[in-house]
């Protein structure tokens, strides 16, 4: 029987390294199925995935960009990393909820050379997933949809569905005046990590795509940049033990977090400089306003006896939530020299180009 | 009270046209705030947003990536254009599984002359926040979140949450052997509408970033393209209903779309050429393989009485389905000369640069 008319000729490629789209996205809900999971009853394939929540739970979505030359850099950061990367991100706002993850979708916008193989070696596109799907193993987090596009520019958008049980939810707004200030894990790290990858990525002189070769040494510096913990547990932790008054994730740094914090619930905050977590390897400046650190600040009343650790992360007080006065400014950090005005240093679009290529 | 070191200096510019993050996104919610809507207890400014569902229901996500000179070119597309369709895309995922929108998240990668005003005029963001809002609107969708980012390439990923009852949601794989086969709507209009924008554009000497102009007469024959209208009222009829096995929305092109439908239910299809609802402009090849008309596809048992419209869109059988049989192509159209294998011919990323600039 002959053909119809046709509009355009559509070559279907089917081997890995000359994907085409449906090869790709085949491939993706290949590996997607391999992470354990519930709440998913309908995942990759159809018009939309189904998500399924228990009696008495709602819905916290949430969405992060990542734009090549923004968020990350093909000459910087191994595929692994931007995978692992872009998922963290995502599952560090649910973390900062309480929720526990249901399911993530990922819209992916990459140049044809990142979807083929070269020399043999396996295509961008394939180490970035495994990179992303080990995060998300790791936290029983299903890749349950997306989109897929040929860009120019290397675009990943995640998104990320969690459950929370109805007005358990942490927000930024629901701190008091009085209420202690904690924060997880150590600060400054990411910060130290990404100075010492600039450093690394500009003594080597490095093909376009090859990010710079990491000694085992180098490995545990890096670390908290290339590979942030999402602090999902200790979330879900301070949900379950109804402490935290509010709470939100370090991704822009803590002078900037904390000012978001305190203008949603009204208050201001005074910080000890003295008792912050330092990362061994981080700066005072790099703790106080180095982004990615994906900790988490939350907020309890000074009577909530607070572990030292949940889940074998510490947990730090760092200061405490005062009634805003008249000539105090939104956040003062005390130090040994005496207290200082803070202002929010972290990263804010369209308006600095620092991480710009 | 000095300052605390600081890591960079960081512009807060709150003007609009000179918009620096933080501000855009004030200025985004507070727009996004005006959208009538339920099932929203938390929106734009926490970590993430949160939604509530009605009891017995379970949650659809879909999301869709749009990229400048993929899926839309700026200076062919008004940015109201493409703000609505960036929206639709995703509304038209849940309209094919029967589902009410409950909110929507856009994530935003912008290059900075998009967010500033020129010669005193709107910036183009405001203007795509009018395109999109305006659908929303229409359809009672909140914006309840995304994310935002500078970006020398233009990206705008849309994600749409709707709710359907427990296993009530159309899927694609339902349909069975002896099913009738239905489109809402027209086909082919978007097609037409987007050869005349080539050849609008094409004829102007245009600036960089000007869409053509356009006279009335020539805004119907575009609209189809430009503004293309997401059948949810249909869906959520077909769902009120029972009446469909199995749906699929137009957005690759009925040839493409027709074949996943078939492949998930595990059927064949015959589809008569000469009953096939033509828009007026659309020639036979363009309403087969023309993506982006966004209407339904979908079957019904042979024995359903399904009406001429729903809520004014025409209802138009076009064929029926099969138990696969050996020598039978997965897809027959039957013309007035003779039957004809229609292999798909739609829109496949990485195997296809029609539409790239």
């Amino acid at each position: 029987m002959p053909s119809a008319p046709s509009r355009k000729k559509t070559a279907h490629p089917s081997k890995l390294g000359e994907l085409g789209e449906l090869a790709l996205l085949d491939r993706i809900r290949l590996r997607a199925a391999q992470t354990p999971h519930s709440g998913l009853p309908l995942g990759i394939g159809d018009d939309c995935a189904l998500l399924r929540l228990r009696p008495g739970e709602e819905l916290a979505v949430t969405t992060d960009l990542s734009i090549a030359g923004r968020h990350f850099r093909l000459d910087w950061h191994s595929p692994e990393s931007v995978g692992h990367r872009t998922l963290a991100r995502g599952l560090s706002d649910l973390a900062a909820m309480g929720a526990r993850p249901v399911a993530a979708f990922l819209s992916l916008g990459l140049p044809r050379e990142l979807v083929q193989s070269a020399r043999g070696q396996a295509p961008w596109v394939e180490r970035f997933l495994d990179g992303l799907l080990a995060l998300a193993g790791a936290h029983r987090t299903p890749l349950a949809g997306g989109d897929l596009a040929e860009s120019p520019l290397a675009v990943a958008d995640i998104v990320l569905a969690g459950a929370v049980r109805h007005g358990q939810a942490l927000l930024r707004s629901g701190a008091h005046p009085g209420d202690r200030l904690y924060v997880t894990g150590h600060l400054g790290g990411a910060a130290a990590g990404l100075e010492r990858l600039a450093q690394l990525a500009g003594a080597e002189q490095k093909s376009h795509f090859r990010p710079p070769r990491i000694s085992k040494s180098q490995a545990s510096l890096l670390a908290p940049h290339l590979y942030p913990q999402p602090r999902l547990a200790q979330g879900q932790w301070l949900v379950r033990h109804k402490l935290a008054t509010a709470a939100i994730d370090l991704s822009d740094g803590l002078s900037t977090d904390l000012a978001h914090l305190c203008a949603a619930s009204g208050v201001i905050a005074e910080i000890d400089a003295t008792t912050l977590p330092l990362h061994p390897n981080a700066t005072l400046a790099q703790a106080l306003h180095g982004g990615e650190d994906y900790e988490l600040l939350f907020a309890a009343p000074a009577e909530a006896r607070l572990p030292r650790s949940i889940g074998g992360v510490a947990l730090t007080p760092i200061g405490r939530l005062l009634r805003p006065r008249k000539n105090t400014p939104p956040i003062t950090l005390l130090t040994t020299e005496g207290p200082l005005a803070l202002t929010p240093q972290g990263w804010q679009h369209f308006s600095t180009s620092a991480f710009q290529k």
